[in-house]
């Protein structure tokens, strides 16, 4: 069995509300094994581009990056929320290093191409640096990823944090056992989206489908959960989905959703 | 003898002028020895806070850095500037890593205490980690550090890129024979500051004393010269003072002030 590694992508909400991230990431510090933390934006770089009168465009949840939008989330995700999110830990006694892809040349992207819609500056990953994380590893710091990655050309590029947590999950797989945690809202993988407590403690495969082919599960979490078996088929030993404010429970199995191919 | 590296300051304006900037990074791509590049922010934190309507004080020439101030310049200098020096130096074959002082904890300081101005957060450094910082170039990273520090205590801190320069210079000594250059608009120490031709080539320390005594040397550059001695007072080798645009002539001592205490 390999050493542990604990990557954790935090989302969303939680980064717009101060108790609560500083919480997690107390919570987050104290892991002793090796981990991971990758962040998304919140909703400072919606403010940010009202403010400064720049429109929005979302196409199915995504985000349409032309070039102002792309300096807002560099400055907001890989500015702001980065490094607060290192200084507290840093704070917490993590040592914490924050990355985007272009440092280091962690990860490596291209420009999303599609035939009929601009995605603008959006990157889709095309390599992992795992020497390199694991240097960084190695050194006992604990890198703390933003979701913008470049095309070793000079381009910097948004790219889904999900994604960067999932990739990075399996890139390290060769090297570390990897439990890759998606924390959110929400307490796991519900069976009744409105019942806080319809919380399903795990899932493998076979009831995946099973529950999928009842329409059991909320349809909002199918990706997600489609995303986490990918994740699996790339080597990752275990995905769980529960809500930041749990991790230490998420951590236990105590909590949350927990996303496994291995015998019971 | 020591291992040579060279930490090289990046000012002000040419920030600002793509074309430039990308030709500096090519030049400072190419140097073969260790090296690290510390950023000042140019023009861009002081646009968008008039375009956030946020009022910028300077006093002495030193921004009070209030916290929606704060906000900006962690956002333009350790997000905007930042990830865009490193994509670009990477795409140039450096294996660039951004660093705030909170990144690895290698820069802590505390905020700058006035008995009557309040700097707001304004950060004076107390500590450089140069073991960390040495990791990390034995990794073969080159940091390039942005103006922002942090206290330990979760609150980051705007602190000067000169001083940065100078203080990592010192903190580096130790393993490392250490040139120090301040790359900005001038082509060096001036005799004449209506004259680019009039740079002097060489200063020591009598010979400084007697140019400011016979007040031969324009008011504005003291300041920088009296930082020089300071830094090689800590044990940095050499420091040269020149334009960005001259960095490879800058490093052959073709061009540019040397400002020294070695033995000619």
């Amino acid at each position: 069995m390999a050493e542990k590694i604990y990557i954790i992508k935090i989302g969303g909400n939680i980064l717009d509300e101060a108790d609560k991230i500083s919480s997690f990431l107390r919570d987050f510090a104290r892991i002793k094994e090796k981990k991971i933390l990758v962040h998304g934006g919140g909703k400072m770089a919606t403010q940010l581009a009202e403010q400064l009168g720049i429109p929005q465009q979302l196409l199915d949840g995504r985000r349409i990056t032309d070039a102002a939008t792309l300096k807002i989330v560099t400055m907001v995700y890989a500015g702001y929320i980065n490094k607060n999110l290192v200084a507290q830990l840093q704070a917490a006694g993590c040592d914490a290093i924050g990355l985007c892809g272009a440092d280091g040349n962690v990860i490596e992207a291209h420009q999303r191409f599609h035939s009929t819609i601009d995605y603008g500056y959006a990157g889709d990953i095309d390599r992992i640096d795992t020497k390199k994380l694991k240097s960084l590893i190695d050194l006992n710091l604990t890198p703390v990823i933003a979701p913008i990655t470049h095309n070793g050309k000079g381009q910097l590029l948004n790219t889904n944090a999900d994604t960067i947590a999932q990739e990075t999950g399996k890139a390290l797989s060769d090297a570390y056992d990897v439990i890759l945690v998606y924390s959110f809202e929400k307490r796991g993988v519900l069976l009744d989206i409105d019942d806080e407590h319809s919380v399903i403690s795990e899932i493998r495969q076979a009831e995946y489908e099973e529950l999928k082919a009842g329409k059991k599960i909320f349809a909002g979490m199918v990706p997600k959960i489609d995303n986490a078996f990918a994740a699996l088929k790339g080597g990752v030993k275990q995905v769980i989905i529960g809500q930041a404010e749990q991790l230490p429970q998420l951590l236990n199995n105590e909590a949350g959703t927990k996303i496994t191919n291995e015998k019971p």
